[in-house]
C-alpha cells in the first residue's frame, strides 16, 4: 500500500485534488493521507473542515502556517513556517508520495519538505507559464519533483524540456474537469437554492443572464492591485447587469483587492451584485456554466470555461502564457475596455466545448500511475 | 549605486564569493552588502567573523539559522528558518541584487526570500549536475534566478536549456580560481608556518609528499555515511603516508562522518595525520597545490585540482556528473580501491593545468555584468 | 540618552502606551523607539500605520508574528514566532529599556526576548488579577521584569508580594486616563462627524442615549465563545436601543465571536446598531463618555468607565479579580440577565468619577522614572 | 489513566526526571509519555537515544529546537522555536500533565506551550534562587504552573509566597537523590571499568584521591566565561592532582568555556586529567562519591554533594542563593583562591550526610501526587 499524501491549502487546489483523492481512496493499492492547512482552515476563506466541504475524507493533520499580513514579507515568512511545519508532519505521517499542485508559494514549501526527506514528490499542473513569481515557483517545483502530471500537451512538452525524464511525465488533463464532467450542470434548481442560502447582496437567479467576476491580486504587481480592482469595479458598476462576485484568494495583495471591494460596497447603493466568499467546485461549476460571461483573472476563466464554452474576459497579466481556447478575450486593466469586452462576449453567447485541458478522467489516470510508478529518488537532469 | 548582497554561509562558498566581493567592492557603481550566516558563524566550522577570515569586508548582518542535529529533518527546518530570517534581513538591507551560489539547502532559502520580495537574484555555478537532492536544489535556484554565472560551457548550455534567456547567462568560470591564480603557490614557508600553528596531530611539512583528504557526508545516502568514512579511514590508515585531513562541512550526515574520524583518532595511535577544522582558501590552495594527491569527495578535487593539475582520487557519487579533467580517477567507497588509486596517482605525479573551469578573472567579469545588467524581474520561460 | 522601546501590538495597548510615548519623546534624556507589530498591522483590526493612528510617532520597525487561526495552537505558535522576531529586532535597535504592558501572549514573548538579551524590562499594569491564562502571563512577566508600573495600590502591593524589590515598584495609575483627562469629552460635534465617516450600519448620534458594546473572546473558555456572544446579541436585539458595537480583538476565540456577529448581521434586518472595527482612544473616550451604558467584557468597562462614571454591565469572567468602582454591575452570560442589568444601569444614569485607576498624569511619571531608575539586571527575589 | 509527559532536554534534567519517570511508569493510574529534545539529541552532549541512556523508556517524539550559536540571541530564538515545536507535539500527544524542571530557557517554552493549550503544568525544583536570568525563568515558570514540587523547605516557602495555593505545593526533595540512594556507591570496580572505556586523557582510577571539575558558562556574565574557565584551568594545572573533568552544558557561553578547555588541552602536555563529555547519573554519582573534592559551579556541588558529604569548592555566582550544607566553600573566579580552597577541602576530607535536599524517595511521592491531584486550570494568585 502506497501512502499518498494530499496537502489541501485552498479551495482552488482542493477542487483539483478532489477527484484525484477520490480515485486514490478507491484504489486497492493506495492509501489516502489528508493534511488541511493554511487558507483551507480559515473562516474568512471558508473553513474546509468546519464547513463540511471535505465530505467523505478524514483529516490526518491540520497545519497553520499563514502569517497575517498578506504582503510579500509575510508570504515569504509563511513559506518558511510552512516548510518547518510540513517537515514535522511528513516525519510523522511517513507518506510514500507527496502531492503538490500548480504554483502557490506554499507548494514550494511542501515540495521542499518532502524532497529534503527523500520522499517522492508528484506535481500536478507543471509546465504552465503564468508570467510572475508564481511561474518561477512552478518551474522550481518541477525541478524538485519526481513525477509530473501536466494538464496539456504544451505543458508536458515544457516539463520535458526542463530536463525531466520523459517516462516521469504524464499529460492527464486538468482534474477539475473530472468533477465538472460528472455534474448535472443544468440542475439549476438545487444549486440555485443552495446559493440563495449563501453570500450576501442582491438576489441573483441562475436563470438570469448574469456576469461572474473573480479577480485575484497579482503578486508581482503588488502596488497596483487596488487600481486594478477599481477598474474592474467601475466596469461592473457601469454595466449594471446581474452579477455574482467571488472574493479573491489570500495571495500577497489580497488586502488591497478586498479593500477595494469593501469600499465600493459601503459607499454605493447597488442592488445587482451578490458576493460569495467561497464555493465548493460543485456549485461553482454550475454557476460558471450558467454565466453569460466570466470576467477577471481566475484560471477558471481559461480552463474550465474552455471545457464549458463559457465566454470569458481575461483581465491583465495574471494568466499570461496559459493556453487558451477560442472563448477567451484578453483585455488590460482599463474600465472601458473591460466593459466593452464583456458586452461583446455576452452578445456572442456560448462557445463549443474544447478538450485542450482534458476530458474529465484525470483522477483515475493519476491514481493508476501513482500505484505503479517506479520512483527514482536520485533524479538527474536529462541533458 | 547598485547594492549587491552576499550571504556567506560556509568556508566553501566564501572562497568563491571572495574574489567577486573584492571586485564588487572596487567597482565604482556597486555597493557591497555582506551577511554572515549559518555555518560561517560557528566555531566548529571556523568562525569567519571572529577568526578574521573576512579581512577587509565589513559585516552588515549576522544570521543564525542552523538547527542542531545535522539530519534531513533539521536540514529542512533550517531551510525554513533561513527563509524567515533572510526575509527580514533583505527587508532591512534593501539590496538591488542578491547573490546565491551552487546548491546548498540554505541557498534555496536565500533565493526564495529574495524572489518573493521581487529582488533580482544572481546565481553562480548553476547548470552543474551532482546526482542528489543538491542537484534538484541547484536547478530549482536556476528557475527562480534572474541572472546566471555558470562556470563551464556545459553548465551554461544546461542553464539555457532550462528555459533561461540566453542574454541572462554568462559563462565566467569558477571564481575560486581568481584567488588561486593570484597566489604565490610556491610560497611554502609562510603558509607552512601558518599551518603549523593550526590543526592538531602529526607535524606535516609542505615539502612532504603528503596526501590531502576531505570527505563530506553524502546527503542522499544518509545512512551510509559512517561506512563511507570508515572505508576511507581504512585506506589512509593502511597507506601510512603523511596526511592532511580536513573536517567535513555541516550537511546532513556530518555527525556520522565526524564520529567516524573521532573514533579512529581516539582508538588508534597514529602519528602521520594532521587534522584541520577549516582553512582560508589562500592556505588551502597552497596545501592543495603541494599535495601529492587529493582524495575524498570535495568539489575541489574536481575543479581547483584541474587548474592546478593535482592528482585526484574522487570517491563515491557526491561529484557525479561534474565535468572532469584528466587528473581525476573515480573509485567507489571501498578501502582497497581507494588505497590503490591513491598509490597510482601519487606515482603518476602532477598533471598539466586545465582551463575548463576558467582562467582566474571571474570576479571582475561578474562585477561588470552586475553593474550593467538590465534585470527583468518578470521572468518567463523561453519556450 | 536612554533608548526606550515600545512594541505596539493592539489598539488597546497603544491607547495606554501613547501618553507614555509622548512623555518619553518630550523627555530630554530619553529617546523613543517604536515597533508596530501583530494586530496593529492588520486591516481587520485597523492598521495603525496606514490609518494614521500613530500621528507624530515614527515607526522604527514592523513585525508580523500572528499566525492565522485564532485558537490556542496558533496563539502559542504566534508567541514562539514573536519571540524569534523580537529577538532580532532588539538585537538591531539595541534599546536600553523595553516596555511591556498587561497580559497578552505576545507581551510574554517581548519580555522574554528582552530579558534573554539582558535588556532591562519595564512592565505597565502588573499585579492585577484576571482569572485566566492571561493572569499567569501577567505574573510571569512581572517575574522577568526589572521595573514595575502597576496602576492601582492593590496591584502594586501584589507585585511587592511577588518578591520584587519595593524600590522597583511605582504605582502610577493607568496611562489611558492621561489621554482622557486631556480631551474635551463634551466635543460631540467633531467626534460625531468623524464617527459618521467610519463604521457601517445605523446612523447613531452622540446625542442619542446609546448603548456601547464590546465583547472579546474568553481565551480560557475557548469553546463557549460563540454561545457567549449569542447571549449578548440576544439581549441587545431585544433592547432595540441605539447601539454602538466594536469588533473583538484578536485573541484565541475571536473567530467564533466574529462569526456570531456576522451571522446576526446577515440574517437580521436591524437598523439600530452601528459597527466599528477599531477606534483611536481619542474618539473611543468620547464615545464611552457619552454612552448611556457600556456592556461586555472589555477592561474599559472597569477602568476608564470608573474614571468617567459611565454605568457599566460587565459580562462573564474575563474581568474577574480586577478592582471595580461603584459603576460596575456583574452578570453572567445569560441574555435575560444582561438585558435587565443594562436597563437598570441606563435608568440609574452617570456615577461620580473614581480615582482608583489614577488621575491622568501617568505618562510623565513613568518617563521621569525611566530616565533615572538604576536598573539591576541581576534581579533576585526579595525573600 | 493520566498521561504524564516528560520533555527530556539535557543529561542534567534527565538525571532528575528518571526516578520520577520510573515511578510514573510503575504507577497503575499513570501513563508515561517521553519527548527527547534539544541537547539530549546531540552527539556532542551525548545522544540519549543512540547512546542507550534511556534504557527502559520508549521515546514518543524527538524535537530539534537548538539553533547553533550558543549565545543570548540563539538562546532566545531557540526558545521561540521550542515553543512552536512543543505546541505541535502536545497537540498530538494530548498529555494530561506536562512536567517541567528547574530554570533552563527551554523549560519556559515547554511550560508556555502547555499552559496556552490549557494543559496542567507541574514544576520540579521551583522556588530556588540562583541570581541570574535563570532565576527569572524559574519564577516565571512557577507563575504559569499548576502543581509544584520544590526540593527544600525554603524553596517550598518561596513558592507559597509567590502566590501559589498551599495545596498545590509539595516539598518532595530532589529526585536525583533517589537514584543515588539506590546505588551501591562503593562499587568501584564496575563503574571504574565502565569509565575507562569512556572519556579521553589520563588513566584515572576511582581509588585515586582525584579532583572532580565541572564548570558551566554563566549566562548573565556572558563575556567573562573565557576568563572564568581560564582561572579554573590555571588552578587545576597548578595542583597537578588526578582530575576528572566534565564538559560544560549547552547554555549561552558554552563555546567560550569549551574553547578554553580545548586550547589548554592542545597547548599543554599534561597527563593527570581525564575528560568526559557526558555521564549517566549512575556513573556520575559513583564518581562524585569517590572524589576527594568537587570544584566548579555545577548544582551537584551543592545538592548531591550535600547528601554524599563530598567536600565542594563552589566557584563564582552561578549557584548564588541556593541552600548549602556545611560541605561547601565559596570562592570567586581567582586561580589562587580556587587552588587553596581545593587544597583545604581535600585535607578536610568527607563531611556528614545532610538531608536538606531530601532522602531519596521523591519519585514515588511525585507519582502519587500526580495521580490524585485535583488540577485547577483556572489558577489565580492567592492574594
Amino acid at each position: 500500500m502506497r501512502k499518498v499524501c494530499f496537502p489541501v491549502t485552498t479551495r482552488g487546489n482542493y477542487g483539483k485534488f478532489k477527484p484525484v483523492m477520490q480515485a486514490v481512496k478507491a484504489h486497492p493499492e493506495l492509501e489516502l493521507q489528508l493534511i488541511v492547512a493554511g487558507g483551507a482552515l480559515l473562516h474568512k476563506y471558508g473553513d474546509f473542515v468546519e464547513d463540511g466541504y471535505l465530505g467523505e475524507f478524514e483529516v490526518d493533520k491540520k497545519i497553520y502556517f499563514l502569517l497575517e499580513g498578506e504582503n510579500p514579507i509575510t508570504m515569504a515568512k509563511s513559506t518558511g513556517i510552512a516548510l518547518t511545519e510540513f517537515t514535522s508532519v511528513f516525519e510523522n505521517l511517513e507518506p510514500d508520495v507527496v502531492m503538490t499542485i500548480a504554483d502557490r508559494f506554499e507548494e514550494l514549501a511542501i515540495g521542499t519538505a518532502a524532497a529534503f526527506q527523500n520522499i517522492p514528490l508528484a506535481h500536478i499542473e507543471g509546465g504552465e507559464v503564468s508570467g510572475s513569481v508564481d511561474e518561477s515557483i512552478r518551474h522550481a517545483i518541477t525541478k524538485i519533483s519526481h513525477l509530473h502530471f501536466p494538464s496539456t500537451e504544451r505543458a508536458a512538452e515544457r516539463v520535458r524540456k526542463l530536463g525531466e525524464p520523459a517516462k516521469s511525465i504524464f499529460n492527464v488533463g486538468t482534474p477539475s474537469l473530472d468533477v465538472i464532467s460528472k455534474l448535472d450542470l443544468d440542475d439549476i434548481e438545487t444549486v440555485g437554492s443552495d446559493l440563495r442560502d449563501k453570500g450576501v447582496g442582491a438576489d441573483i437567479r441562475l436563470s438570469d443572464d448574469y456576469l461572474l467576476v473573480i479577480q485575484h491580486p497579482v503578486t508581482t504587481e503588488y502596488d497596483h492591485n487596488r487600481r486594478y480592482i477599481d477598474e474592474t469595479i467601475e466596469a461592473v458598476d457601469d454595466l449594471r447587469r446581474p452579477t455574482v462576485w467571488l472574493w479573491p484568494n489570500m495571495d500577497a495583495g489580497a488586502d488591497a483587492v478586498s479593500k477595494g471591494i469593501r469600499v465600493y460596497r459601503e459607499q454605493n447603493d447597488q442592488d445587482f451584485i451578490r458576493f460569495f466568499t467561497s464555493l465548493p467546485l460543485e456549485q461553482y461549476a454550475v454557476l460558471l456554466n450558467n454565466a453569460a460571461c466570466i470576467a477577471g483573472n481566475s484560471s477558471s476563466g481559461i480552463r474550465e470555461s474552455a471545457y464549458l464554452g463559457v465566454p470569458s474576459v481575461n483581465i491583465g497579466n495574471r494568466q499570461n502564457g496559459r493556453q487558451r481556447s477560442d472563448n477567451v478575450v484578453d483585455v488590460p486593466h482599463e474600465a472601458e475596455r473591460i466593459k466593452s469586452a464583456i458586452e461583446d462576449q455576452v452578445e456572442h453567447g456560448p462557445y463549443p466545448s474544447s478538450s485542450i485541458y482534458g476530458n474529465g478522467n484525470s483522477g483515475e489516470k493519476i491514481a493508476d500511475i501513482l500505484a505503479e510508478f517506479d520512483f527514482n529518488i536520485q533524479k538527474q537532469i536529462t541533458y
